[in-house]
């Protein structure tokens, strides 16, 4: 199969990281090709879940391109905090990942021990065009507690204070091959792979 | 546990086949209750896919009661007519089952034999609230192709039509037993418990 007869497969995401690990696993099949390369542009995230946020960025990407696209979204849920930070995991406090970070540890501060529990999650999607009824749809989930206080430097996000179920440390004192290893970005991937293998 | 200690969950379909087989599989640890009872209402199915039509559903309902509700989703896709009927399985042909199942006759009279490959997918959500971030999302796909005539006179839809693999019968010559234990319905709803179950 020359290079030209795989499809073009859209990666909705600005982070090169992300866009590098989708071209190493999808390259195979899929022509992968990061949307800043086609300008594509940014959609509004009006969705009330995950996985409708990625199928908003995907479509958009679709729509623009005529090509498949996959998009994913992520975020920290606190069930006891009713799924919050969720969606507005990158923009709870309206400051920087510190500021979230403490927004957090402030808003379960009266939770009891039990109520820390909290999962990383990350939905990926992937449309075949921008009407395509049935995308698939993979989920990772990363389980842990949110921790009372912060710790290490690496990861971004809530990774300070997140201490993920088998761990003593903090996942911002793993390296970023432990992460990328075991989060639920890496199990949303797997996940995605199984798919298209079936 | 007292009946009173299950939560509720809210089932957003009018069908009660569908709202025994949920009461059936998840009496257990919730207690099942139609959408009718409760007043709920429809709600515009807006979604360009099967999931977030299945999501606006169960949304409207939680938002409505307060409870946790669970939605589904279904219709037929032909990949080679880029999907359809797919969202508009129902209301293909703005007519009754019959004429959606000659429009699709039509649609597909130029397909060569290769091309009329084609599945039911059914896709179920459980919201625990109206903002929850993190449905559970299960979903079954029964494959089959679509034949040159109707034959049949069993089950709904585009059951006439439909020869799922394995088969030689059309699905509208099925009993209801053997269609509720192979369909699309039955793999979406064991998917969900598997999922409940983890």
């Amino acid at each position: 199969m020359s290079d030209d007869a795989r499809p073009r497969l859209i990666i909705a995401s600005h982070n090169p990281g992300k866009i590098l690990e989708f071209q190493a696993v999808l390259g195979h099949r899929w022509q992968v090709r990061p949307k800043a390369d086609l300008y594509v542009g940014d959609v509004e995230e009006t969705g009330s879940t995950f996985v409708e946020n990625a199928l908003i960025k995907a479509r958009h990407a679709c729509a623009r391109t005529g090509c498949a696209a996959l998009a994913d979204d992520s975020g920290l849920v606190v069930p006891a905090l009713e799924g919050a930070p969720g969606l507005r995991s990158a923009r709870y406090s309206g400051g920087d990942d510190e500021a979230n970070n403490a927004l957090l540890l402030k808003n379960m501060a009266t939770l009891e021990a039990d109520d820390r529990a909290a999962f990383y999650v990350a939905v990926v999607v992937l449309l075949e065009h921008a009407d395509d009824p049935t995308p698939l749809i993979a989920e990772g989930r990363w389980h842990g507690r949110i921790a009372a206080a912060p710790r290490g430097t690496g990861g971004f996000g809530y990774d300070p204070l997140f201490v993920a179920d088998g761990y003593e440390q903090h996942a911002a004192e793993l390296s970023a091959e432990e992460k990328n290893r075991v989060s639920h970005r890496a199990l949303a991937v797997q996940q995605l792979l199984q798919q298209l293998a079936a």
